[in-house]
């Protein structure tokens, strides 16, 4: 039965409660491009996510620390996440758009290269070299490194530090890359743990293990069941687990769907980087409770628009005289405000504020989303209500 | 004495009244860039200007004449001007960056010509025939014209179409300008009698002449006594005034009080494009009730900060750990969120939320300098503010 896999909940931090299923915005450097944390709040954002590499690099993790920790420094009194930067300093650079399409990128099996790019990471087994997509200055990442990084940006839930693979690399390549990961996640809960008593002066922060593994049921089985093993000297293990790496849109509910087979039940799971309405349902549907994507602001700078009915891109010249609102059922602050006529203005002006107004409508529509369908499977219509909306957007 | 025509009032419009003195924030293309206009309510603003020439262009001034005027348009629901379109047509794309400073233009007595630039706007006696800084299309605007813009733009006060001169024209073009925009503002005082007539479905809007004559003091003296003296075939004059045009700011006060010698007192008094501490000062304490200028939301785009002790540019290195406000003493949204050091990471990190936030500080900072001003001439304190302002800023 769809859905059947389906659960609501709640995540308890140092900063506040998330009602799961939820759906975290991403503000990658400490902000959510254009649009001020208040607003966040407004729309129903429970929790933002920003990533430790960019951190790293700008404004440096030491200042985030010295500010208080990444909730502090950026106004944002919630919740927060950080991912662990394997993700970034494995992609950033070397031409990957993103994990769900790399079919054109070309990879060799003993690292990562994308044609015709200079190759900026170099991974061994005790971590990353990699150079400053900003300055092409070197660095180099650590499981403990990372561990070191996220405990300063001090967000209340952390990811451990993993090798990104793609779909195209050898099955004995995924293999080894997959054992790396986990030596990888052996190092993070000790370090994690050897920080946390150290660093008693600042909140608790939940480290989530991140399951690799690729197109491969017994790979992800096994990863699973490996992190879920770890128990670090001073008796801790993983809070929760992050469902990462290579995956094709058509294979996401199986593959989490394998990942909850083997994950504890009380424990929590994130998938990184989704948004799409089929792709959150199908996720909710087979297990997962948190999801972040940049995609909503992301696209919304470029103009496209989200509605119940679909998406459109708000740029072109019949909305020029369109004196409606975006999406005449949607609660946002856009939506009660500014016509169709006044944002496509602002994009053809160039205005900042188009960005800010398209930002609120999207990333409340997918809050919104994920909030329905919460309150469907409490209400026992989930598979109503996934069948209606994606007929509908679709 | 300094400060003797200092005057404080209220102006009402259809949208709203403005106690004056009042600092008016521009919003050139309908919207003050970066900040939504809920946010320029919260930090006192009273009235907003866009931009005519900017608006013809793009949307159109049908376009926002179809969407209920400007106000409705930009969702500002408080009393709106818009400037003549006279100093845009005329400066941009010909290199003028600011009337104050005209010195380095070379200038030809019989229209405005900038070095190295291709000449795009060509005066004649009935208007002005110019090139979209845009798209590079011809337009051309008159003052009948000029009036039918901004009645389809619909803010409350309005200005005639006056021709812009500079420092380098001569006395006799200077002369001869004159006489044509006085003539041009016997036109636009009778098609704005026309068009009030023919579009009662939209609230009255107050026009305001624009004061000319460079530095000299008949010149601007003849021009008020013009203006003061023309009525329209049903019987109307201007409402009010603008002073507009070339002056050195070490003139500013004296051109000002010219004009207020000549304007009748119970008529409203705007100085277009000035915001500097000093100028303000100067300004009030000569008459003037209202002010615009882009300058507190430009500067904030490119990192510099007003403050009661002076200006500085939070870009540069030594603010990257200074974890206080920019200025602990605002009360604004700004102030009590953030810190110099994430505002300096998010001018470092390109990220629109600087913008944002510096442009919600500087122009809190100036309205609430003006509504300081405005609150000394009731206390009888003019001077004294005046003094230690200017002491601590400079």
């Amino acid at each position: 039965m769809p859905g059947a896999r389906g659960r609501t909940g709640v995540l308890r931090t140092p900063h506040g409660e998330i009602r799961t299923p939820a759906f975290i915005p991403v503000g990658t450097k400490a902000t959510v491009k254009a649009v001020l944390p208040e607003t966040m709040k407004e729309i129903g954002g429970q929790a933002l996510l920003a990533n430790a590499y960019h951190l790293y690099l700008q404004p440096g993790s030491d200042i985030v620390d010295e500010a208080g920790g990444l909730s502090t420094f950026m106004n944002w009194p919630g919740p927060t996440f950080t991912d662990s930067g394997g993700f970034q300093v494995m992609s950033l650079g070397v031409g990957f758009k993103k994990v769900l399409s790399m079919e054109s990128v070309g990879v060799r099996n003993d690292d990562v290269i994308a044609k015709g790019k200079e190759r900026l990471a170099k991974v061994d087994d005790d971590g990353v070299t990699f150079k400053s997509h900003l300055d092409g200055s070197k660095h180099r990442f650590t499981p403990e490194i990372s561990m070191q990084i996220q405990h300063r940006l001090g967000a209340d839930i952390i990811f451990a530090f993993d090798e990104l693979t793609t779909l195209l690399n050898t099955r004995e390549y995924q293999e080894s890359s997959l054992q790396r990961t986990h030596e990888w996640a052996v190092r993070c809960v000790a370090e994690h743990e050897r920080l946390t008593a150290e660093r008693t002066h600042r909140p608790y922060q939940a480290l989530f293990g991140v399951i690799q593994g690729a197109q491969y049921e017994d790979l992800r089985r096994q990863a699973c069941r490996g992190l879920e093993s770890i128990v670090g000297p001073g008796g801790s293990g993983f809070d929760g687990y992050g469902i990462g790496g290579a995956l094709e849109k058509q294979n996401l509910g199986t593959i989490v769907g394998w990942c909850s087979d083997e994950l504890p039940d009380h424990k929590p799971r994130h998938l990184l980087g989704i948004s799409e309405p089929d792709d959150l349902f199908t996720a909710v549907a087979n297990g997962a409770d948190t999801f972040d994507c940049v995609n909503p602001s992301r696209v919304a700078r470029n103009a496209a628009i989200y509605t119940p009915d679909g998406r459109f891109n708000i740029n072109v010249s019949r909305f020029r005289r369109d004196f409606t609102p975006i999406d005449d059922k949607c609660d946002c602050y856009t939506c009660a405000h500014y016509t169709r006529a006044y944002i496509h203005h602002l994009f053809k002006a160039k205005e900042m504020l188009a960005s800010t107004l398209c930002t609120i409508h999207n990333e409340r529509f997918t809050i919104r989303l994920v909030d329905q369908i919460r309150d469907s499977i409490d209400g026992g219509y989930f598979d109503e209500l996934e069948r209606e909306t994606l007929a509908r957007f679709y």
